[in-house]
């Protein structure tokens, strides 16, 4: 086993050294010990990434594995910023409570918890830690890293919409786009139906939502997986992304619908409806005339900043679409999608360059954001996984047969194509959840739809669809090789 | 005149909309307002730079002045996001209060403020925006803007650090030695003069804060000013880049001893003997053995992440050497400026490069960060200004005289040079105080040292020698080149 105790124990030091330290040191810049806690999770987020690679895994997986060890083992030892961590709701709900409703914190967190839940260990530990010094330190690293994650999770999804384009979005073919409906039809049905059997005393949005987060494919984790095995160039390969792509359209509108069921209280399907073609408008006019507009508007405005607008405009693209599709109703991590897909380097063929260096491609710019930034959000959703609530038996069995329909629900959805394509390669290809699952689950969790131990579930089964691919697809892609050599 | 009255409407309405359109949409995402406010700020930067270009002078003034605009306007029009940036302190003391203290907000705001300051129409304001619904969002957006400032702020610094290097630190020959040395002496002790005579009834320790922060040199400003003037070249610039290192040092040592007598309280000789000595220990080892020691690390640790270390381990190195800077008393900026000077591009030669691209410099690399973050200290530092405070006439006299002061202390310190080199030259490229004295002044502010009507002034000083220098520099230059003309 490489995995060995001296590991285990680094570890273990990581989650307390950087929950302890940063209350320790005598630093006069409040920014200090957020730097010191930033730099922990990098770390750890590192040693993730090197675990996986050495049992050949994607790294987001390790990202997410070691945020889970951490996070539980800090969170076990009582540590103050690891129970801030994996309860980010209740502290953002003692912060409105205090801050827009007048109460002091004590008054917030009796309102928060029932009296029972109070006198329990983890409401102990928030009465002791509010009302004494260090809580707003505790407030101000918990809210960079939430603010470091979801500025990551945003440069993710703008950085996927830059490997793809438009044009691409469009040529991808109706094979593409059959095996992107079946693997949301089938995951979704089956998923709603595992959820209204056992949390059939749940409302219908808590099933609609487990059922949501089945639908999602990882464009990154997919196609970081092929690269891993060396296989990119695979016919299979285009269709998965291809599908993958209008998988993610296809998903975040199934969010949006989602979303807004959530936000107007019931299932309006006037609601529906209207967020439905306001989802789709607001797509459709960045897929037909986008790519015109923004070549408009750089034109005419590049000339303010032409040193940086390859890197400036871009990001400010991918901002202002995240918060306009968050204005309208949509995810916001759709607009940053969105603002990939629609820039091109062409759009910066007029902007003049330095004569000293080659101009960076857009590409190249953002990649060491998204590098720092984006594990960040995994690290953290790891460390949001409460391991404790895993051993009750209802979230394991759910977990347990979640893990089974997202396999079976995306493995149909290959099966329609035909040779020589293999319906494996591209089935299996479709299972990863990634970053877009996780992002349902978290916006279910942030907006109390999902109980604790639905939201484990749900990230339990992106772990292990995540962990199964590259795995399943080693094994599937060596049997066609064998045949392949055999039938020579 | 080119700045329009169009210009200046669109100033009043960005400062407008950026405090009002967050608060109106239905955004679900609660990181969406804060793209939104980022994407503003990131906005008016552009236009600051824009309109400095226009006027040839340094990037930074205009994003300093769009800052000081936009913030005052919105401060006049009662915004309440601007007001939260003006009185960061207020937001920050009554987060404390009300989250360790057990105090609510309203209690809070009377232990802060004197029963006449909460009728005034700040206080009414404040009083108006707690215990009522989008104060917490508030919260979030100004933590937002500082953290992502803060962060800014250390890569600026980290990239100083990364022009420079260990061995062109120690081949600064006497010259730039001595230009430093009067260029940090002249102005501290006439800084110091003009202080205790116009502040007599002030502590010593603001007539320390008020002398050092006239000590800083600007890298930055110096060598963008030269470049800008196409003029990078000249013998001169290289002692004024030697000097304003050296500079850069020495004011970040008077700094930490400064703080440190804020922070003991009192001017203990012992105290600060202790603060300089751990100081000079700190950067010793970081000057001496540094290198090594990073060489050693990375080649033990570089194979954890091969394919990012090259962006990763600079980084987290500049967060942790900012974090241990402060914890054992000095600025954090002083770490990160160390951590700059410390890596070379040859500590990554061992590094494994993907076969495909071209790996990219660490400046490169860090360049994006830079550019994104760090103009956002600058439009924060300038929407800290309160111009209400400088209609005060002590204020006004203060900040003239410490110009004067600025503008003297500097150009005295060229004079010991003789031809051929230019003296005036030299003298006036150290001027322009830019972020370090910034940085100087807002920790003076945090620390609750510096009174708002003195952290005026100085942002003025900054400002008018960063203005300055450009206009003075371009003068002495034709007045050489003219005179070079007329001996041909």
């Amino acid at each position: 086993m490489q995995f060995t105790l001296g590991h285990f124990f680094l570890l273990g030091f990581l989650s307390l050294v950087s929950s302890t330290v940063y209350a320790g040191g005598g630093e006069h810049d409040p920014f200090a010990p957020i730097l010191f806690v930033i730099s922990c999770i990098i770390i750890a987020a590192i040693i993730g990434r090197w675990l996986a690679t050495r049992y050949q895994q994607a790294s987001v997986l390790g990202e997410l594995l070691i945020g889970m060890i951490i996070g539980n083992i800090g969170y076990w030892f009582g540590s103050d910023l690891f129970l801030f961590i994996m309860h980010l709701d209740i502290v953002n709900q003692v912060l409105t409570l205090t801050w827009e409703q007048g109460l002091n914190v004590q008054q917030a967190l009796a309102h928060l918890f029932t009296p029972e839940q109070l006198n329990s260990s983890v409401g102990q530990a928030f009465s002791r830690i509010f009302a004494s010094q260090g809580a707003s330190e505790l407030l101000l690293i918990k809210l960079s890293i939430w603010i470091f994650s979801s500025l990551g999770v945003i440069l993710l999804l703008f950085m996927v919409g830059l490997e793809s384009s438009v044009a691409e979005m469009k040529q991808v073919g109706k094979t593409s786009m059959l095996v992107a409906l079946i693997g949301v039809v089938a995951p979704f049905s089956l998923g709603l139906l595992v959820s209204e059997i056992l949390l059939s005393d749940s409302p219908l949005i808590v099933h609609l939502f487990i059922a949501s987060t089945l639908t999602a494919t990882s464009v990154g984790i997919t196609a970081r997986v092929f690269k891993d095995l060396q296989q990119i160039h695979r016919p299979e390969v285009r269709i998965i992304l291809g599908a993958a792509v209008i998988d993610d359209v296809l998903g975040l509108i199934v969010l949006a619908v989602i979303v807004g069921i959530v936000t107007t209280g019931s299932l309006n399907i006037g609601a529906i409806a209207q967020i439905f073609i306001v989802s789709l408008v607001f797509l459709g006019i960045l897929l037909t005339v986008g790519e015109k507009i923004i070549h408009i508007i750089l034109i005419k405005t590049s000339r303010y900043d032409p040193e940086h607008s390859r890197l400036l405009y871009p990001i400010l693209l991918a901002f202002l679409l995240s918060w306009l599709a968050s204005a309208i109703g949509l995810s916001a991590i759709v607009g940053a999608f969105a603002a990939g897909l629609l820039l091109k380097e062409e759009h910066f063929a007029h902007v003049p360059t330095s004569q000293h260096t080659r101009p960076l491609s857009l590409r190249e710019s953002f990649e060491p954001f998204e590098k720092v930034f984006a594990p960040i959000f995994f690290v953290l959703m790891g460390m949001q996984v409460n391991l404790t609530t895993l051993f009750q038996s209802d979230a394991i069995l759910l977990s347990l047969l979640l893990i089974i329909v997202a396999l079976v629900g995306k493995v149909v959805a290959g099966f329609i194509v035909s040779a020589p394509l293999n319906r494996w390669v591209i089935g299996i290809g479709m299972v990863p959840r990634g970053e877009v699952g996780l992002i349902f689950a978290s916006i279910g969790k942030s907006l109390g739809v999902l109980p604790e131990s639905v939201f484990s579930a749900i990230v339990l089964m992106v772990i292990v669809t995540t962990f199964v691919t590259p795995m399943a697809l080693k094994a599937v892609l060596s049997r066609i090789e064998k045949q392949a050599e055999l039938s020579k």
